[in-house]
């Protein structure tokens, strides 16, 4: 549950949702959900969606509801929140070092079925000691770094050396296959620079999966994409699940992306909703700031023709009108486009739920703040 | 109280803090706040510490027990949490606009004293209401601007037909003076610079304050000024209130800032303390990203000589040594100093206080995600 009371109650018209306030379009988040996930599981791959996206386990559920294998997530804390909310199937598409985050999985693979990615030694005795401990089994992906110079293995030499370690914990860890997520990739503009560099992705993917399986080692899994590049990863061959978390919701820097013609269309269904606190000749101020928009991919873009932001100061946004556009009142309340949903989604404690104008759920970010 | 689990024990050492987690020095804590506190008080003005840059009850306290008159913050969600904390002497250094607000700060005057700012008139009919109803006074002060072009009446004719109208609404409201906050002025980087914006402000609201007075209305209060600031607003003679957030905590913004050579000298408190979870020779990565550190003034700075920061991600830091820098393990812990210290402690629901590398105590950053 959330720390804060809630910014609406069930029925309410928007005028008397409270800002700032995220706003879920209920019925785009349902168009994205479905179409994303008919393409995927069309071409027969799986969806496992990112809740980092959302941290949300009512949005979670939905996703399981319309066919995704499971969740994947950043962090220990998330995927807790998630079983908790009965996800049966998690993944931690990410390196987690530390013995009690380890420790911490073990126990939560009691409850479910719990995968998480390793790119050194350290993280797979860590995570070895921890399932040998509390008796459960934790199925390992060894990350691939596939072009964002980030986390994940560089060579072949290291994968093949990091999966006959994991092959000598048997059975805390079981090796399931292989993360090899591109990041960049998801924001270039254009389908052909993706495509490219989802291209090269899955040519690193399949070789180091074929020189894991010449040496005796099972590789079930290669996993990866995300909302910019899915396509790509399904259409390599090599990918057998994509990972896309931002689809339900979207944001403007998703938004600004060249779209592939046999892509589905997504909508934007995630705003944040401000009032108006001042409103001059040269500027309005809105009561949503730094604190309720997540400013590294741009400043949100008010869904008001004519008006742009200027800047962004702890709560207040300034934004400013070009020439003709319409004047805007004091009190009135306008939506606005996150630049980028993830991090905006994790500054608030509600999800306000609407169709037609109505609040028709109040859905708790629960895993917000999940940190470690 | 915090939604998730604190991320340390009271009397554990800095190693075992689980990662990513805020930390604050409270030896340096102790420093600046004391500093600060005797350089205003010893010039005959008041301190109210501007509770949005920490959101924390705990430290809240602690600035009234070191003789700030009260607290100040943003959010009627923040006054609220400070109040039941037992602050009793708030002020909403913001406008406010909407009726549900203005409620609840009519009835949070029935247990401290209550300020709130306005700058146009439906605020003051939407204060004047709710006062009228829970038979309680709110206290209110005309916010004008004095150069940050945001909120606050730009001209003196504004603020007295405002102070008219308030005057209207006695008892229900009480005119208490004037906020003239220059935000831009806190990050310009010269004493110079900031010493003439300051002198700038300080002459408008005189102006203003003058022109009030001439008409029968009291002026009491002329509040505003931050950490960057505050000196000039006591140097001018006009202000008799100061408002810093940032001095007990301090971030890399604030630390670049050419420094008064009358100044205490404020050391950096605050970090984020992080686990590197990947080492290479070319670059290193953390646990904690866009989730854990803002990055709207600048990346996060390492406290590692020669690393810096080459770009965060959601759940990600990337860092890259120069020349000569010592080499990181996985699984070591390293601070970082936030580039802006109010939305990165907003991202945390812990402030882990320590003293001689141990854990005094674990503070819940309660007002936390108190957006309206």
């Amino acid at each position: 549950m959330s720390q804060t009371s809630a910014p609406a109650r069930v029925g309410d018209s928007l005028e008397a949702v409270d800002t700032p306030a995220l706003i879920l379009d209920l019925d785009r988040f349902e168009a994205n959900l479905n179409a994303v996930h008919d393409y995927v599981l069309s071409r027969g791959a799986r969806v496992r969606s990112h809740g980092k996206a959302h941290k949300c386990s009512e949005i979670a559920l939905r996703q399981v509801a319309a066919g995704a294998i499971g969740l994947c997530c950043q962090k220990v804390g998330e995927a807790e929140v998630f079983v908790a909310a009965g996800i049966q199937d998690v993944l931690v598409a990410n390196v987690v070092v530390g013995q009690s985050k380890a420790d911490r999985l073990a126990q939560l693979a009691r409850r479910a079925r719990v995968g998480v990615c390793v790119d050194g030694a350290l993280q797979v005795e860590q995570l070895a000691q921890a399932a040998g401990r509390a008796g459960t089994t934790l199925q390992v992906l060894i990350e691939i770094d596939v072009g964002a110079a980030r986390c994940g293995v560089s060579t072949e030499a290291e994968a093949l050396e990091l999966a006959a370690l994991i092959a000598s914990h048997a059975p805390a860890l079981q090796l399931r296959g292989l993360q090899a997520y591109h990041g960049p990739a998801q924001h270039k503009r254009t389908t052909s620079e993706r495509a490219v560099a989802i291209g090269q992705a899955a040519a690193k993917a399949s070789k180091v999966a074929s020189l894991l399986r010449e040496n005796g080692h099972q590789v079930d899994e290669i996993t990866g994409g995300g909302t910019g590049s899915y396509l790509y990863e399904l259409a390599s061959g090599i990918y057998n699940e994509v990972q896309p978390g931002s689809y339900v919701l979207m944001d403007a820097d998703y938004g600004a992306n060249q779209l592939d013609p046999d892509a589905p269309v997504l909508q934007q269904a995630l705003s944040v909703l401000c009032t108006v606190i001042t409103a001059r000749s040269t500027h309005a101020v809105l009561d949503g700031g730094l604190k309720a928009f997540a400013v590294d991919s741009g400043l949100p873009v008010p869904v008001v023709p004519g008006w742009k932001a200027r800047g962004l100061s702890d709560e207040h946004a300034v934004i400013v009108p070009s020439e003709g556009a319409r004047v805007l009142q004091v009190g009135e309340k306008i939506h606005l486009t996150p630049g980028h949903c993830d991090p905006t989604v994790n500054l608030h404690d509600w999800i306000v739920a609407v169709r037609g104008g109505r609040v028709e759920a109040l859905w708790s970010v629960d895993a917000r703040g999940a940190l470690f």
